[in-house]
């Protein structure tokens, strides 16, 4: 077991992130990127402060250098942030206003890509200050800005993945029945954390009838002989995300249980081997919602197949129907079909892919097969 | 020491609140209020889900019962939460536009309300669907929206307060000298959730130079004899905030560390004494500032004096000059002034203050004479 260390990316790595952002921006005939803290802000800057009703935000346009607009008592913070060499630090303030200092770097009649989570009030802001602008989300205007991973960021996805299924090899060994899903939920965060994890994002422990809810959390309910139990965990190692869900049943199951494991199992395979560059990511929902579908439990898969990963365990591309967006080598995402019977069980299985030269690659590699726990 | 626990609040007093929230709306001249997850969500509603490119929207109108828009999987638990059954649940599913369902509920000519903290990628959604409404941030629109706190929040209030307190009384009797400031700061965290924090915020520990950065976190720094050290700490503990700074020395200070410690000390009396009914959030910070100022240090104090507190460390009202809101009783906030002296030390002294009838009172109580540790 390590302990977790930071990304290792440079000024340099980040200036070419930013210099490939601008000229995507460029492409998609924008006036520029406007970053807010977040995933799209660590990644450009590797500069990770919350985000606040204090405007901090990453102005990229083609052929100028990055200007981080910044709150004065934050800057020495983005000064020291891996990407803080290459950043042009305008400092405002308490007092003085932010948008009207941002507005002076912007085209007023450009349109501009905002990253998605900005806080309302700062495009409001913006809006007020510059009312010839418009915008529009990144991941509507550059949906791929950050979805093609690199292969320094592959390694550490798959190292994330790894640790992941440490912690489910370690968790399947231990007991269920008799224990509340908040204690076990507690084992897996302790799990990741021991792998390296420096953030648990998610430990949904789903016994019985609550497994029917895909997001149901970790509560008392007390496991019991006979449940079948979902389990999808993630966080972030070294800056970089896992996510994956096995389902297991202490005891012997049912033949329905079986059946329907079985059935996520073979839709989950079929999502899969749908992965191959050129694609689109509906065609990998449309695989595993076929099986499904096609066994008559099309209404209890209730969500989509599949969500993008990197620096957040969440993101695009989804996998999704009416996405046709291709997929592309190095792109990375979770296929994580489920059925779900409400007031009885869910079953939900799910592994980190990417996309390789002629197919996919699993980043999660635990057995698929339903796994009986104690 | 007491473990965590829901805050106390029912369905009828979530109802109370969106209904005094769609009432101020109305007299605000607002058509409705649009409420993402985050602090005003859980306020209204005692609902808590994360905020995601999924849109959840509280829609409040006056004169119509609250509507919640909730992703369809998300929906269950939204209906288990403490105002959940006092909502119209409105969900909707992956790949169905959530913003033409928003958009039916919505008078296609009115300005809103939004949450400062909502995506900018669900107002733009919203501004498309609905090119004849206007918005405003809560903030802007709805300042005081939870400002003012009632007596079962001041009690809350007053608990997170005496637990901050109670932690600072334990980490002042550990050993500083060779250690982290991360120790220090690991040492505050375990405290503040022993005292019955169920999250903790932030946890300050910034060392001789270090204290000149008001929002340096903890690091590697190994903390010296002589040296200055600022502790700025808080969390949630049952759903309501605390936030209080001291600064202390290791062994003796040197007469000019106690002179600018006394100045702080002095500076922050005088803003706590500035707080009464009817007057301004700005004579506050005039007031501790007006201190700082006459000694000479004034460029050395460079951020606003206070922020409110309530649902969550950080929130309207600002004690900050140009924001002439009136003080109202039950309104709560920081009194945190505070001198940086650039490559040397820092010191803040902060203190949560409630407004009272006839003046102010102190929800933070340990001494603020500069305390000696070892």
């Amino acid at each position: 077991m390590t302990g977790p260390a930071p990304a290792p990316f440079t000024a340099d790595d980040h200036r070419a992130r930013m210099t490939r952002a601008a000229g995507a921006a460029a492409d998609a005939g924008l006036a520029g990127l406007l970053v807010a803290p977040g995933p799209d802000l660590v990644w450009l800057t590797g500069y990770a402060p919350p985000a606040t009703e204090r405007l901090t935000l990453l102005v990229l346009a083609p052929g100028r250098d990055p200007v981080l607009v910044v709150p004065a008592l934050e800057a020495p913070d983005a000064a020291k942030a891996a990407g803080g060499p290459v950043l042009d630090l305008r400092d405002w303030r308490d007092g003085t206003d932010p948008y009207a200092a941002t507005a002076g770097l912007l085209d007023g009649t450009g349109r501009f890509g905002v990253s998605d989570n900005a806080w309302a009030m700062h495009l409001l802001g913006l809006q007020r200050a510059l009312p010839g602008t418009a915008y529009a989300s990144l991941t509507e205007a550059l949906p791929m800005l950050r979805a093609v991973k690199d292969t320094a960021e592959l390694e550490l996805l798959a190292a994330a993945g790894a640790a992941a299924d440490a912690t489910f090899e370690e968790i399947r060994r231990t007991p269920f029945g008799g224990r509340r899903e908040s204690d076990v939920a507690a084992g897996l965060a302790e799990l990741l954390r021991g792998f390296g994890h420096s953030q648990v994002d998610f430990t949904i422990v789903a016994s019985g009838p609550n497994g029917a809810n895909p997001h149901h959390e970790a509560g008392d309910r007390v496991i019991r002989r006979g449940d079948m139990v979902v389990l999808d965990f993630g966080g972030l190692r070294d800056g970089y995300g896992s996510d994956t869900s096995r389902t297991v049943h202490v005891g012997e199951p049912t033949d329905e249980e079986r059946r329907v494991h079985d059935l996520v199992r073979e839709a989950q395979e079929a999502g899969f081997r749908a992965v191959r560059p050129g694609a689109a990511c509906q065609d990998v929902d449309r695989a595993a919602r076929a099986v499904i579908a096609d066994a008559g439990y099309g209404e209890y898969f209730i969500h989509r197949t599949g969500h993008g990963i990197g620096v957040t365990t969440h993101e695009p591309p989804y996998m999704i129907e009416g996405e046709e967006q291709p997929l592309v080598p190095g792109m990375c995402f979770s296929v994580e079909p489920g059925v779900y019977l409400p007031g009885r069980f869910g079953v939900r299985i799910e592994d980190i892919v990417t996309v390789t030269e002629d197919g996919g690659r699993r980043l999660n590699d635990t057995t698929r097969e339903l796994v009986l726990v104690d």
